[in-house]
């Protein structure tokens, strides 16, 4: 693969995200980029995946936010198709859109390499197609090594009124290669409504704002300087200041932008979007069209790609029953879910939750999880399985003064070294082996074996087989939040 | 309470059933009577409750087939409404409707107690009032004992065409007390169309046929005899043979109605229901009308009942969140569910199933249910949770080579002594006292504590304590189904 990657490349892959609108298939601490149904595995896996056969070693860099880094790090270290890639992740200071978030990433790139060019990904599309991506990219590359602040551009396959539209100029002289050819940007248009969506598919040259940007990080920082000085709109009139805080911010190590006096900074800057800021008024733009299969995921909709249609027009996907329904979205994690003369709906089940929803207010899924929010519901914050970098827990039931969860340990792993105040532990090896130790002893654990760990004992899991290590785990106690823990080793420094 | 007692009165309570209609929250061993969601004890438990205070002591039968015997005894045993009630289970040889079930029970009690007055009712109708009912029994016994086959016919509330109805007639001389009085039947009409139960309403006199019916055992028999005389239609034709069949197989101990030669005999009878075979062309019958608050729980739109509609008409049970839903019946056992948008639907959510169906298609559930069953599917036999004679269990996690379930043993209760082949047992005491006996040792084992029950061994489990004992138990092994168990002593005999 090495001499498929491209000096300078850096991928700087946005997976912030707040897990509204995938509900209940996403979640707050698993959000969209952590669904793993489209063939498998998460969309930021794909992402990164995607970009990292490309990316010069060292040049992906994940920016993510406080919360979501360790389950980030966590999922992806799980990934096969990532084993060797060295990721970097980046949380960014506060939320404040797409514009102060790119100029940090610039910023912070320029430091690293002067010649660094950065391709901004959004880690919770869904784009179907190896060869036409490489091809694409390479060009959009070339393009910006150029000097250009590269957009993509997908070929419309519908009148979506979801999406923000690109419209195409003049091709750019010697900005093609391999059938993928460079054009100057008309203009961008903002999500058009129905009749303007149908005109611009019946008119031709518009394309789909795909949000991928490709541009030398040192061109990023100085189109925003100049979108400040021209200040033609109220929105690139502030860009200036972005790119100075985001050099100021860069400039430090990335552990501190999430310090106060990082974070006040950034706060402060106006939450715009990049399109906004900077490439709207910029005279340096070029889009770049494809026609690869890609989707935002931007609703529960996109379930619908996962199977063709049966003759009804209804997309059942999992342990499904289905009677006289129609063009309706059924799909189900593991559950059985049975379905009676439905029409036009979208219903996602899930182990603790399920969501039944008319078709035609996906979007409004967000209100759902609002509501649920307001009422502390934890079915919002986390699935009932959760990753960790040593393998991953399930919860089976969480009961009056005990819980019941499956402990899946990779081989070779190690939970840290640690004590609970308020429960003691009784572990039962499923499959594998165990070493378990506790208050300095340490003890042999086979299938079909058990161990008590008692209140308060420093104690540690360990699977040294070279097989998948299974627990069952029932703890017992008057307090039982994963908070309880006292780690005085741990392999993973958390 | 010995003062309500009517002499020679006793119950036969109908209790087969099959869990089509009711799905997901009946199942095949699980059937609709056994539903407790309507004022928090099973259909069943009201049913048998009811009739207890006023039937002789030991005049409580529940009807019912084989293989839900055992369940129902695990079941009402539970009941603490029914503590110190005794019942009797007959098992009809097979399933052949309800004439051959009402003679077969007949002929037994005719023999038990020559004076027998009979009380045939269903076990899964709603009824909602007590001093009705009280009332409304004694008339009907009043005139079943001068030797008329008494029914109970309810006053309609809407134009229902999901009941039969039966025209009063005249009143019956001196049938009156308590402000209920007993009518001449002036015919029995089958369901009928919308225009006709408009017209029943409209024209008053008309009242739903509950299915219940009060007679003398003896008075039964004769009438079925005198049906088949008479041969006035092809149902009443075979009615002679039916009270013939009926007599032999009531000769035999009940144990022996399922055994071969009585199971050819009664399979062999026509499948006819005694209003066909006897009431509508019997001279002797009278209806008692009544209004207590009554319903068949005919489909799962009797959910309904369990709440006050919401302003837009939606009936939400359990953990439910809903946005904009109308005239829609949400409940959830347990599980968050989520609705968004629907219109004119009912949700059911269990813990291994939901079910989403058109208000207009709940009658089809069965539709679902076929289907399931034609594939095998687990969900339509049992529920996740499962009680026994001891306590109850609930299966968590059916695992590969494991499973986990939280086992309740009642104070002062004890499973079977008994020994697996293919699985070990893992016990983690959560609440309560066990005593443990494992290959003839005995072992105390208190809350947070556990024991190893290992393959082959001879083990049993024991609550010696006076409050609930809970158990986990993780099983481990190659076969986990519940026949793999030989036991050597039962307190239940199983």
């Amino acid at each position: 693969m090495n001499d498929q990657r491209i000096p300078h490349l850096h991928a700087i892959v946005l997976a912030g995200g707040s897990g509204t609108r995938f509900w209940p298939l996403s979640r707050e601490l698993s959000p969209k980029q952590f669904v793993s149904i489209f063939g498998g595995v998460s969309l930021i896996t794909r992402a990164v995946t995607r970009i990292a056969g490309l990316a010069e070693p060292g040049g992906v860099h994940v920016l993510t936010n406080e919360r979501l880094a360790d389950e980030l790090g966590n999922h992806l270290k799980a990934q096969a198709s990532l084993e060797g890639v060295v990721i970097d992740y980046l949380a960014e200071p506060t939320p404040r859109n797409t514009a102060p978030a790119i100029a940090l990433a610039a910023a912070y790139l320029a430091r690293l390499d002067p010649e660094a060019v950065m391709v901004v990904l959004p880690s919770d599309h869904l784009i179907e197609d190896g060869a036409v991506w490489d091809r694409t990219m390479r060009l959009a590359v070339d393009l910006a090594t150029q000097g250009r602040l590269v957009t993509i551009g997908l070929e419309p396959t519908h009148a979506e009124t979801g999406y923000g539209y690109i419209r195409a100029g003049a091709p750019i002289a010697g900005a093609e290669r391999d059938g993928v050819s460079g054009h100057e940007v008309e203009r961008f248009v903002e999500k058009p409504d129905r009749a303007a969506a149908e005109a611009f598919l019946a008119e031709g040259g518009y394309l789909w704002n795909s949000g991928m940007l490709v541009a030398r990080a040192d061109v990023v920082l100085r189109e925003l300087d100049a979108a400040g000085e021209k200040a033609a709109t109220p929105e690139s009139a502030v860009a200036g200041a972005i790119a100075a805080a985001a050099r100021e911010i860069g400039a430090l190590p990335p552990a501190e932008w999430i310090m106060p006096a990082a974070r006040e900074r950034f706060a402060a800057l106006p939450a715009v979007p990049f399109d906004k800021a900077a490439l709207e008024v910029s005279e340096v733009v070029a889009v770049v069209p494809t026609d690869m299969p890609w989707s935002d995921v931007g609703s529960l909709l996109a379930l619908e790609r996962l199977a063709e249609p049966d003759e009804r027009g209804n997309v059942l996907v999992g342990n499904v029953t289905d009677i006289d329904s129609e063009d309706t979205i059924v799909y189900s994690a593991d559950r059985l879910v049975a379905t009676l003369g439905l029409t036009d709906l979208v219903v996602v089940d899930t182990s603790d939750a399920t969501l039944i929803a008319r078709k035609d207010r996906a979007q409004d899924v967000r209100l759902i999880v609002d509501a649920l929010k307001a009422a502390g519901a934890p079915e919002v914050v986390q699935n009932r399985s959760s990753l960790r970098p040593w393998g991953s827990w399930t919860m089976l039931l969480v009961g009056e003064g005990f819980q019941v969860k499956t402990i899946d340990v990779l081989p070779g792993c190690r939970l840290s070294l640690q004590s609970h105040a308020h429960r003691s532990e009784h572990w039962i090896v499923i499959e594998g082996h165990a070493k378990v130790e506790i208050d300095g002893d340490v003890f042999e654990v086979g299938a079909n074996e058990s161990k008590y760990v008692p209140l308060g004992a420093k104690h540690r899991l360990t699977n040294d087989g070279e097989t998948l290590l299974r627990v069952v785990e029932v703890a017992v106690g008057d307090y039982l939040g994963e908070d309880d823990i006292t780690r005085y080793q741990d392999d993973w420094a958390r």
